[in-house]
């Protein structure tokens, strides 16, 4: 993997994932360590990933950081955690007396180059798979090869789930010090093939507030917060892996909207309150129950992380219907041929009858595009020499 | 209070309320139980209020009933669980031996008309004053003087609390059978003068779900809503109950704002999602957060019902300031000169500095009027024999 002279480099991809249980709320803010477990789906990279190259080198006389083309301020803290806890982890490697291949590298400064295949404007949490991304790619890099969820979650918590492909749950832990909280796989990314993910980009109105700052605010003033942690979510944990394990969408589907919903409700009842859904979003949601219920079971379930976008479950066959009901919902703007990425969908007719049980007043433009994909498996490393962000000089290449 | 010949008419007027402890579930459904204690303020009945006249008479072949001049089913059920109360309340007067002063009135039917002041298209829950006015007139009419909550409470929980002036519990009660599910008065009209009330009426864009369906449906779905009504309520309602006591602005006001968002929380926490706050009411949260954090106290604050309108509290000092806030963030629209109605607001200046702490695009037409009121008695028996809604044959009088 070593680039000519004395650099070292590796490129490494990592996925976004969307959790179905719900992380919000750390009990230690310095460590991330949250206050109840979470489980979330992996989405296939072929659509969202984050591609990060880190590379070391005797020569590098600082640690540098390029997100998307722009160098950002190394310094920022939740950084220097993955850092600190990449060279930890490697140090301890070596002291353990194991056969070291870059007996030096642990005094080398790292430059780092990150990008997304999609639009961070896109408001989809990105910062889970960069931090994947990262943690993963420096410890290519360090030769660490230990568990990685406390590298990734040092710099967003939920970034530990972007470890794994599939189905993923991070466990809270018990223990002070946050050793035992950690991703593990629920169910790797072939189990569920039928699984559709669409995702719908609505038009955000402003910067919703950040997940981070958030969380902190829903923990200190929320009462409810505390009790779904302690009360609501273990029990939820064990039917959400079990509807996972034996592929009852039902189940999952109800109990993702549920979760979704609770969580935000905890934010509502946080002070002063937050709010990240947006009425686009509400029709969404009501759109889902009416789809639902004109069929008599759940065939699609949402879920609205820390902005306004839908992030939609469903099975392929009902792919089809479903994206022309939200067409007919939603109808698309200028860029109606644009509004369907990812994954191919063939065109489908709106049933009169379908059309009647959403009883909607179409919002033109209100979902700006979907990107259709699928589960996916957890972060690669690229053979490839030309994969690398950063050339022989450590410095970005330039964008092809 | 005879009229001529054999008909004995009554005319009462009662007012609505707003709770700042909200009440949402029932433990019986049948006997209007609720799942916890709530408290409100009494509006004034200047600015919104129901009249009722009651008319029994031994000609009459049947109860008829007449809302806003139109003749409504009388047979529905929670009417005819308010008529049955008040006669079951009356036969047991008379068989307790006490004077009777219309010995054969408790065969006689009923002839009801009741009219609000205000438009029922607000959205202004006008079941509590509609129903406390009912069972008011009713006791008049047949001659009970007992406590009047079950007969309200029976045509909507809420109303129990339209039967006192001021500041009004409702407690739950632990009985099966409701006895002691009861209204009282916490502080009569004029403890607390300088308080006011705006009331924000909003363009709905539908008429949202029904607080029964609504309610029900929550206790039904939500583990939230059991929580805060066994473990979050209790504590409230006493620190609710000591900060009307002792008048203190900053106490009443986050606690208000925290329960009608943990109210709305639990909304969205049932399955399917109840949402009651549109993107204005949403504006509304954020300009009363705002306007606080300029002034770096509390001196507004917002409550939601089953609705998107808001109800803010303030002090009258503050009144012309907000309103002025409110004009910036919702230009009215082509009634710029019926944007304000109830009590006479002073126009005041907006200064520079609360326009830039506000930070708002302005919404024209979001907040289509202002009612500006404060807090009211209870219930009043009108002596005028011109006030009655019904003549002298029982029906309505043609409207003046």
């Amino acid at each position: 993997m070593a680039s000519e002279k004395s650099l070292v480099a590796v490129t490494c991809t990592a996925p976004v994932n969307i959790a179905v249980i719900k992380y919000w709320g750390k009990r230690d803010e310095d460590l991330v360590l949250p206050i109840n477990s979470s489980l979330s789906v992996t989405l296939h990279q072929d659509q969202l990933k984050t591609t990060t190259t880190a590379a070391i080198s005797k020569d590098f006389t600082e640690d540098r950081i390029w997100l998307n083309g722009r160098e950002e301020d190394v310094g920022q803290p939740r950084l220097q955690a993955c850092l600190r806890e990449i060279r930890r982890l490697a140090r301890k490697r070596s002291s353990a007396g194991e056969e070291d291949p870059l007996p030096l590298s642990l005094s080398y400064k790292v430059h780092i180059a990150s990008v997304n295949n999609f639009p961070t404007a896109a408001g989809l949490a990105s910062s889970a798979a960069g931090y994947a991304c990262l943690a993963y790619a420096l410890a290519r890099v360090y030769g660490v090869e230990s568990d990685l969820s406390e590298v990734a979650r040092r710099g967003s918590g939920s970034a530990c789930r972007s470890l794994y492909g599939g189905f993923v749950e991070w466990q809270m832990g018990e223990r002070a010090d946050g050793k035992d909280s950690i991703a593990r796989q629920v169910a790797p990314e072939s189990h569920w093939p039928e699984l559709r993910v669409l995702i719908l980009v609505v038009s955000a109105e402003k910067k919703p507030m950040g997940s981070t700052a958030g969380m902190q605010t829903s923990v200190e003033t929320s009462p409810l917060l505390r009790f779904r942690a302690e009360s609501v979510v273990p029990a939820r944990m064990a039917e959400m892996t079990r509807c996972v394990q034996e592929r009852d969408f039902q189940g999952f589907g109800q109990l993702t909207m549920k979760d979704s919903n609770q969580f935000h409700a905890t934010c509502l009842d946080t002070f002063p309150p937050i709010s990240y859904l947006s009425d686009t979003s509400r029709r969404i949601v009501h759109l889902v129950h009416r789809f639902n219920a004109h069929h008599g079971q759940t065939k699609v379930a949402y879920t609205f992380d820390a902005g306004p976008n839908a992030v939609v479950f469903t099975l392929d066959d009902t792919v089809p219907e479903f994206v022309a009901a939200v067409r007919h919902c939603f109808p698309p703007e200028s860029n109606g041929d644009k509004f369907l990425k990812g994954l191919p969908i063939r065109p489908a007719p709106l049933s009169d009858e379908l059309r009647a049980a959403l009883d909607v007043d179409p919002t033109p433009g209100g979902v700006k595009y979907i990107i259709a994909t699928q589960v996916g498996p957890g972060p690669q490393t690229l053979d490839d020499q030309h994969a690398h962000l950063l050339g022989p000089d450590g410095l970005p290449k330039p964008a092809a």
